[in-house]
């Protein structure tokens, strides 16, 4: 008999599919009916067995999987061959595929607030979530921009507590290519106004943090130049000496390795080469025009700043290709990965408890 | 006995080397020593024959070619084996390979100047040129950013008539993909703050009719946004009602195929996958990431604005690898082929004489 909890067991990991009528369904029971995931943590999936029944019946390319309903405090490990689903209740409407609905919103709000509650009671060491679709979540009365926000204020912290970083996996185990974000989801002029050494330093310390815990060694990180060239010794701007060396001195001497200002055009191909384990984005677009054209498919979106571990499908909902037997699980297989990877790292309580440990 | 002429004989194309201490006479040579580009033009180097004799005897990787020097109105085709020297004449300084000089810029910047001469004498239909090293170029006396802004002082038009587009040659003839930007050399926060609907419609003409001329039909051409998501209908910025639409909707008035505003970090993406011809980037690394990391070893700069054709490598001089052998021509053949293209569809005073042609 094993004992449960972490030390003893593979991480108790609480899977949701977001929204039913998007390729989350299918992304999840692809994924889970490979080994590997398996051999990294004990998976559960939190939403609704029928749905999830449906989806396997009716939908083209699914995996031939049973479905077992399974309590909250159930430690078995999980094995491809049945989806263990935690039910997380709540009303059963149909769920139109490929189409954006209330029903569809608030099913995938319920089975996030599901996963977070089995980590509050810590049944369960990470949340592994599904693609949202936005409007449909705001069909349902949920009024917030996506996942890490409704996590945020699950843990009754603002918005602003939670950040992301986006992960692309390499080849190898123990490489791939991190990328966090100074700035994000606002208007660039109001984005570039904003900047301050401040704020660079603090988006490199997440970076080494949370790279170290996934790579299991001292990363090495770069820090992108906000303008043409690196600013061209100055003809092009002066952010580059003005804002961005002064938080690269400062990581520096915090002990991190870390180069920069780069260039942003030849910096990505540097890093997609492998020369760093990741890159200080200045600006939204500077970290996902590069991550999305080297692996969209395969992208992981990885909560920041909250007292949990949480991982995500850096893609969306796609409601185009739903039923058609495209959707590819590499993306969410890249994502319970890494929360394995965090909670092996940091705890079941991520990264946040301990501090930066870079 | 044919008669010159570019509707008679393929055009003459007058090459240069750039900067003899980087791998420009390297690939140039690689170029010479295939057969495609011979199909294309008549190629024409204007340097110097003994400096590249040394490059061919003294560098690794080298193809066994023998060096002609040529009188500028010899007519005959090229062919792999021997390279047609037109000698741009001057001192004959060594120069050290790997390291800026000012003999090096000086010797650079003479064989532009001949090779333009060439074409002014109607003895040369396009200049494809090899890369510069800008500080060599300023040791040698002379104050310009690079070959674009040499070229148009040498037309009696200001830096700021000339521009480029960004061209990644398909894997297919009548395929790729170009990127015209309407802002470029300056600091971020400037060019966000001079971005006016003219100005995006303008690099939308300039793209569309270069792309006509490359790939011989109507071509599809996108507008990137500025903000995250393309502004996120309002929340993340004006700026894509404000002065992206506008600009779209003029170009759809002109009959070009156009879409957009487009959220930049899908639109490349999907450009890659043919969706699109052709990208309007707002600013320099919103165009240069994306392409940069979809090929920059094969991408072409093109020169627009000057009454001229001329195409160039995109890359640098790429010191760090000069002699061992490592040097990739693609880029030069792709420039090559893109200036044979351009006097077919142009002329060889390129496409400004005749007008925007979309």
């Amino acid at each position: 008999m094993t004992i449960p909890g972490r030390t003893a067991a593979p991480p108790l990991i609480a899977i949701t599919c977001g929204d039913p009528a998007g390729i989350g369904p299918e992304i999840v029971s692809l994924a889970w009916a490979e080994a590997a995931p398996h051999h990294r943590g004990r998976l559960r999936v939190h939403g609704d067995p029928a749905l999830l029944r449906g989806v396997l019946a009716g939908r083209r390319g699914m995996p031939q999987l049973a479905i077992e309903t399974v309590a909250i405090d159930d430690p078995r490990p999980s094995r491809p061959d049945s989806i263990l689903v935690v039910d997380a209740g709540g009303d059963r409407e149909a769920v139109a595929p490929g189409h954006a609905s209330a029903a569809g919103g608030a099913a995938a709000a319920r089975a996030v607030e599901a996963a977070f509650a089995a980590v509050l009671a810590e049944r369960a060491d990470a949340i592994v979530t599904g693609p949202l679709h936005k409007e449909a979540l705001h069909a349902a009365g949920y009024d917030v921009p996506g996942h890490t926000e409704l996590l945020a204020r699950a843990c009754n912290l603002p918005d602003s507590a939670a950040s992301m970083m986006l992960w692309l996996p390499g080849a190898a185990a123990g490489a791939g290519l991190g990328v966090v974000h100074a700035t994000l989801h606002e208007p660039l002029r109001s984005a570039i106004g904003r900047l301050t050494p401040d704020l660079i330093e603090s988006a490199g310390l997440r970076l080494a943090t949370l790279l170290a815990a996934l790579l299991g060694r001292r990363p090495r990180i770069a820090v992108a130049a906000l303008n043409p060239h690196g600013g061209e010794g100055g003809l092009f701007g002066d952010d580059e000496s003005r804002l961005v060396a002064p938080a690269v001195a400062r990581l520096g001497s915090a002990g991190i390795d870390v180069t920069g200002p780069l260039p942003a055009d030849t910096l990505f191909l540097r890093a997609s080469r492998g020369e760093f384990d990741g890159v200080v984005a200045l600006y939204h677009d500077q970290g996902h025009i590069p991550v999305k054209l080297l692996g969209m498919h395969r992208a992981v979106n990885i909560t920041l700043g909250l007292p949990l571990v949480r991982t995500s499908v850096a893609h969306g909902t796609a409601f185009d290709i739903v039923g058609r037997g495209l959707a590819d699980p590499t993306s969410m297989l890249a994502a319970i990965d890494a929360a394995a990877s965090l909670v092996e790292a940091g705890g079941r309580r991520g990264l946040n408890a301990s501090g930066p440990v870079p």
